[in-house]
């Protein structure tokens, strides 16, 4: 049964949003361009590099993540240039799409959905192909439930000149992803996933290296102009190049203060044993992950296909209308054969436990053979 | 004095909130491609159309009203498309920044900072230039206090085969803009001035004929292609393209809500008589109109020179300090020059009259001869 009060989101974003971070947001505008709000995009910028555990630049966008995807992009793109995009879901073909749009040539890397790219295919394609301007990887592709391991990949683009530009919209803040040690030159997030926030900000690292690239090339960005970026950060106060969006920073100011008070490695853990523990479940309810394999399981989404006999909109809607808990479907050429779970944000037991819980009842609604509890019984044993 | 609550800001945006709205930006995160979502969004959207008196297409785009600029040309523009740009302010400027950095080749039209475009001029130009494929118009220049009277450059505007584009940002909501009647391919409005709304949303309208200049152009455009946004508001149930910004499209509910039922002409009058009294009062001041003529005074914020012996940071900051409110500065090559008062959004008698007798009470302590009282009297007369 449900009450009447908001779904919990169990989506890969939005996630629900702390109380107090909500009620952060009842506070009336102050001037863009003072002291103030000065000090506020201070403190926010200084707190995300620890988050992304970076001393390069950062940047708070006022836009989706997408926003950030095409400041990448647009930044260091004249036409013609290459731009070797491996695409293995919605997320990391945006990337080509927006190559595309720009007037770059991206060089594609079709890989099967629910699969990541080799390191192997990338040093391949790199040696392969000349004048290679950046690698795009999205790390975390929620759209198949999807984690890509950074470490060879780093490697390999770091012994070719080209920038590594990796979006993780869906998993900083709830993955491991030290973006230095990585050598990411633009690192790329958003909001309303792991921060715990309403859409409408994302956040970009810029290396030296990506600065130079940026330096040189004749961009096509105005919004999402990265120089114009840094010349505001550097007034005193610092300040944006246009409006930001105001409320959403008094949000975030308060989200990084509780994300650090957690603790960073202590808010990884916890979405690490919400991932174990919906795993489990997943297991324990004989249901089958849509990646490829164990090793590629994401921190923060869990895929899995929809079982023969059940109808992917009512098992939702059950979940939905019964019991207030938002899962969502497949994407693009995975309607309907994929249910994803959300694990990110403010997520604990509690979120976990009513999920699997509601996912056990609709899946039994639908005909489904489901021993009633084995589920919850393997998330708690997960989270114990 | 001043009590410790937040300033009141009377600058050109962002305005002050509605408490109401405030509050609505408390409700948690709800699915972005669920039905209820789809019912915010077109309530918005049709709600919008109202305000800018259009039947023509409007997407809510989640940036400041500087990406709706950038999404404006960067829809219609190809290397070395011409865009004709009057230029009389940091606002028009912005236009020809835009199409200069889209590889567009503006044909600037540069005005005297305080004066507005002479409908002659522009004719001129466009019976000069082969090939023109846009004008554009900031309707309401804030950073000069200048409105543009838009009727006869309307007319001169559609005997040729170019596209009408106009920047509303500072004045849709406050000032009679009729879209359909001005003949507006493309008018362009923020949420942080009439609006009464946080920075972050911006509003673009999109007549037939950009639609079909739109289709055949190759495009520049990613987060901010139109094309993307119709596409997503054709289905069922419609949506963004792009994660939404949520938590202000609560806000824009609220606010379109307030602004209806308040009736659009009655908020224009309201408008028009803060314009008027903030006008009497700096008469009665005896201070000097930034903007050239009587005609091109802004309905929404009010420019004033600064008189010898003022110093603008010392004028504001006593404004500020002392009294909680909060007017602006001249911009760019305006800085220390003039200050601007803006008078848009949830503005009554209550905030000109303070604002006013901040005014004095700061002139005063700089030395200046002014009779108590005087500026006042004038815009209570105003309002009576």
């Amino acid at each position: 049964m449900r009450g009447n009060d908001e779904d919990l989101l169990m989506i890969p974003g939005p996630t629900n949003v702390a109380e107090s971070t909500l009620r952060a947001m009842s506070r009336q505008m102050i001037n863009h361009r003072g002291k103030e709000f000065g000090e506020i995009l201070t403190e926010c910028t200084e707190n995300l590099k620890k988050v992304f555990r970076t001393k390069n630049d950062l940047f708070i966008l006022s836009s989706s993540g997408t926003g950030a995807m095409e400041a990448a992009i647009a930044n260091i793109l004249e036409p013609g240039d290459k731009i070797l995009c491996p695409t293995y879901g919605k997320f990391s073909d945006r990337f080509k799409l927006i190559v595309d749009a720009f007037g770059g040539a991206p060089v594609e890397l079709p890989i099967e959905w629910g699969d990541a790219p080799e390191p192997g295919l990338i040093e391949e394609a790199l040696d392969r192909e000349d004048n290679i301007k950046a690698v795009t990887i999205t790390q975390n592709e929620s759209s198949t439930g999807v984690r890509v391991p950074l470490e060879d990949i780093s490697k390999i683009v770091k012994k070719h000149d080209v920038l590594f530009i990796v979006d993780t919209i869906s998993s900083m803040g709830g993955d491991h992803i030290p973006v230095d040690d990585l050598k990411i030159d633009m690192c790329i997030s958003g909001a309303q996933k792991c921060f715990s926030l309403p859409p409408g900000l994302a956040f970009i690292s810029v290396s030296e290296k990506a600065w130079e690239v940026i330096n040189r090339t004749k961009r096509r960005a105005f919004y999402f102009s990265l120089p114009a970026y840094l010349k505001s950060y550097k007034k005193d106060p610092p300040e944006t190049p246009y409006t930001p969006a105001l409320t959403f920073y008094y949000a975030l100011q308060n989200s990084l203060r509780l994300l650090l008070r957690e603790g960073l490695d202590n808010v990884i853990t916890r979405h690490q044993k919400a991932a174990q523990a919906t795993r489990g479940a997943i297991q324990a309810l004989e249901l089958e992950f849509f990646p490829k394999r164990e090793d590629l399981y994401s921190v923060t989404v869990t895929a899995v296909r929809i079982p023969n006999g059940v109808q992917d909109k009512e098992l939702r809607g059950t979940m939905q209308k019964e019991y207030g808990v938002l899962i969502s479907g497949g994407q693009d050429k995975l309607k309907g054969k994929i249910f994803r779970i959300g694990h990110m944000g403010q997520v604990t037991e509690k979120e976990i436990l009513t999920t699997i819980y509601a996912l056990e009842k609709s899946l039994k609604k639908q005909g489904q053979r489901i021993e009633l509890g084995s589920g919850v019984e393997a998330a708690i044993k997960a989270f114990t």
